[in-house]
Parts: C-alpha cells; structure tokens; sequence
C-alpha cells in the first residue's frame, strides 16, 4: 500500500453508479411496470433521460433557482415530464410514487457488497452520495450495503461537488481531509475531493451508462488508487 | 402486537443509558488509567459528576449561553473542570483526550447486539442520541452495535428533548411521526418523542446510574411499549 495512505480511516463512496447499477435497476422497473400496465415504451431511453436529468435540475438548486429540494423531489419533478415527453399516461398517484422511489431499490454491482464488506474490517465506510438520507438508508437495507454511517449532501444542503458537501462530512466524521478518501467512479467528484486535500480513489465502472457510452476515464488521472472495482480497491488498500 | 404499531417502520433509541452501560464502562477507563499513571481518585464519584455534568452544560447550548458545541466539546468541558477539582494532574494533552473519547467506546448492555439484530429484520434501527455523529460511528464499530442509520441531535443542531432532534429525524427518514418508534430508558425522551405523535417504547435499565440509585420507572407510564431490555422489545414486536 502506497504510504501516503496510512493516514486513512473513513472511506466515503460516491453510490449511484459507484456501488449500485442505476441503469439496468432502472430500466428493469419500468419495464416490469410497463408489463404489468400494458404500455409500451423506449424504457432504455427514459432511463437515461432520467438520470440526465438530475445534473440540470441540481445545478438549479446549486443557482438558488430552486429551494433546497433532495433527490427524491428532483427525481419527481424530472418524472413528471418524462411521462409528458414519452405520453405515458395511466398511472395511479400511488403508482407513480412507488416508481419514483425505484432509487431507493437500485442493484450493487456484483463486487460492491464483498468489497464493501473486506473494507469495513479496517475502515469506516460511508455513503458520500446526493442520494436523500431516506434512499441511502432503504437502498442499504434493500442490497446489503453495509454502511458505518449515511452521509448525504442533504446534510449540507449542497450538491455535489460544492466543496460544502466534503468540509461536513469531514465535520460530522471529525476527521483531517487527509483522513478521509473519496471514492467514486466520476472525475469531477473525486477531483473536488482532491482539491481539499482528501485522498481519492477513482472505481473504474464503464457499464455504467451502458455497453455503448464510455465513462469518463482518462490515462492520466491524478488519484491515489485507480480500481477495476471494489473488489480490487479492497486489495491495493491491502484489507 | 399491538395493533396501534403496525404502521411503525423505523425505530430511534437514545443510546447513552439505553444500549450502552455509561457508567461502568468510564470507571473501567479511569480506573485503568488511574494504575496505570499511578493516581488515585474517587473514579466513580468522577464518572457520575461527569455525566451529571452534560445534562447543565447542553442546557446552556440550548438556552443560548454557548454557541453550539457537540457532546464531544462539552465532555471536555466537563473532564476539564473535574481534573481541576480532584486534583488530578500528570496526564499529557493526548492523554487527557484519548480519555474524553472514552464515550466513544462505551459498551452494550448485555441484551443490546442481539435484540438490535433482531430488531434490524423488520424495522430500520436508527440512533437518536445527544451524541455526536462521529462518538455514535465509532462507539458502533467498537461494540457491533448494527446500524442501519447513525441519527443525531447534531443534525438539528438542538439537543434532546427539543422537539427539532425528533422531527429533523422524521425528516431525514422521510417518515410520518406515527410510523416512528422513540425507544429510551428515560421517561422525559420517550415524553417529548410521544408529544409529537411518535410511537414510543420505555427500556428499563435499573443498573444505569449503579446499584445504589434508581432509574425514572414509575407505575403509570403511558408508552406503547414497556420493555426490560432491547430483546424484551423484539419479543413484544414479534420479531
């Protein structure tokens, strides 16, 4: 293990598509609703568009042009006009709700619960997701995720990647930046990260947007540890 | 089971008392420190001022007198003045503060893993102590105390019994009131929850302030649920 690494305690991991399979969990929901209701649609496509969605609509938050609104508001509203957009009508209140809430019941990725689980030995593990404390908590229960704590950008009523959503988990953790590593499959996230001192480790997840668009790995990054997976962050931190 | 509980989806404990034994889990670290530093004291007479201690100092918190402080920062506070009075000197800076976190290694009462594992099958298993995010994450991993979700007064930046801890915590879980469970050893908790139209269990733990001085039971306690300890309550919740 690299040495600059032995102060390290808590790793806090990026969720939606670091640790679980936003897209297949996604497209699998809407296409079982669909079955059941009888309708017909490109659910692929409004999989993706819903997840594009949030980007926009948390920048809007970040701009003061919304009030604070967690994912599960956002994650609505971003519906709402996909069932519009794609004329998909027919579905109960209660049907929509429990919909919206297929966030809460996305897959880990095949590595995410072992590897989770080898690191927990050593570390404090945590959520460092803008998923809601509520989603963070029921997806956890529903996939085995065995999380020490739930961090959420909800606690500092910031999105990632503002630099308030790292300063308070190192706040609640009460641990230095250099204590803490970062661990997400996205660039950006680890890159604010980095810029206040945490450690950082980028999870390479290139099914994430599925088998045709790329992730956004490069060949120069910067970052402690590049991983394949959890897995293989769980051997080069030697746990 | 009560047929009022089955809309009851999460369950918050004080955990201070209620899972873990305070008291005698402190005089053990005084006591070991004191041999091993060659002091003598009263360590139970300064366990019990230590924690006698917290309930004025959080008053002043939240009366306004001290901006906010978690319960870290009040330990100390309380530790500081009580070494002064007992006359204790001779212990280094990263002594004294490798003491302070003695509640952060506090131990469960002999029930309190195995009813909370019990209890985590059905419920959501959450925290809602006076202790800060960081002490609950670490007192957990200490004790294998099994989580689903560290809650805590520092997240409504109020301290028990204000009604911001019980509703911020309803608000993160994004639960109804009545879907929720307050479960504590001390009637003005379980109160202040009950007020709110939380559910509420008593957890009896007449050792918690020793064999010499009775905890808050009385005959005519009006909560859903009256346990002798954590595996009494999953008895009576049929888990």
């Amino acid at each position: 293990m690299n040495k600059d690494l032995s102060s390290v305690k808590a790793l806090t991991f990026d969720v939606f598509g670091t640790v679980v399979d936003w897209r297949s969990s996604v497209i699998k929901e809407l296409t079982e609703l669909g079955e059941a209701k009888g309708i017909t649609a490109d659910w692929e496509a409004i999989a993706d568009k819903w997840r594009g969605g949030y980007a926009p609509s948390m920048d809007k938050v970040r701009k003061g042009e919304l009030p604070w609104k967690n994912i599960d508001e956002l994650h609505r509203m971003v519906l709402d006009q996909l069932l519009n957009e794609f004329k998909i009508s027919g579905l109960t209140e209660e049907e929509t709700a429990h919909l919206n809430k297929a966030w809460h019941r996305l897959s880990p990725w095949p590595d995410s619960v072992e590897g989770l689980g080898r690191l927990k030995r050593k570390y404090i593990i945590a959520t460092l997701s803008n998923g809601n404390i509520s989603l963070l908590t029921n997806m956890a229960k529903h996939s085995g995720l065995p999380w020490d704590v739930i961090l959420s950008s909800e606690l500092a009523k910031h999105y990632k990647n503002d630099k308030e959503v790292y300063l308070t988990a190192a706040s609640l953790l009460d641990l230095k930046p250099n204590e803490i590593m970062m661990c997400a499959a996205h660039q950006n996230d680890v890159l604010a990260a980095r810029a206040l001192g945490l450690k950082t480790a980028y999870i390479s997840r290139p099914l994430e947007f599925g088998p045709d668009k790329p992730n956004d790995a490069t060949d120069d990054m910067p970052y402690d540890i590049i991983a394949d997976d959890i897995i293989d962050l769980a051997d080069k931190l030697g746990v």
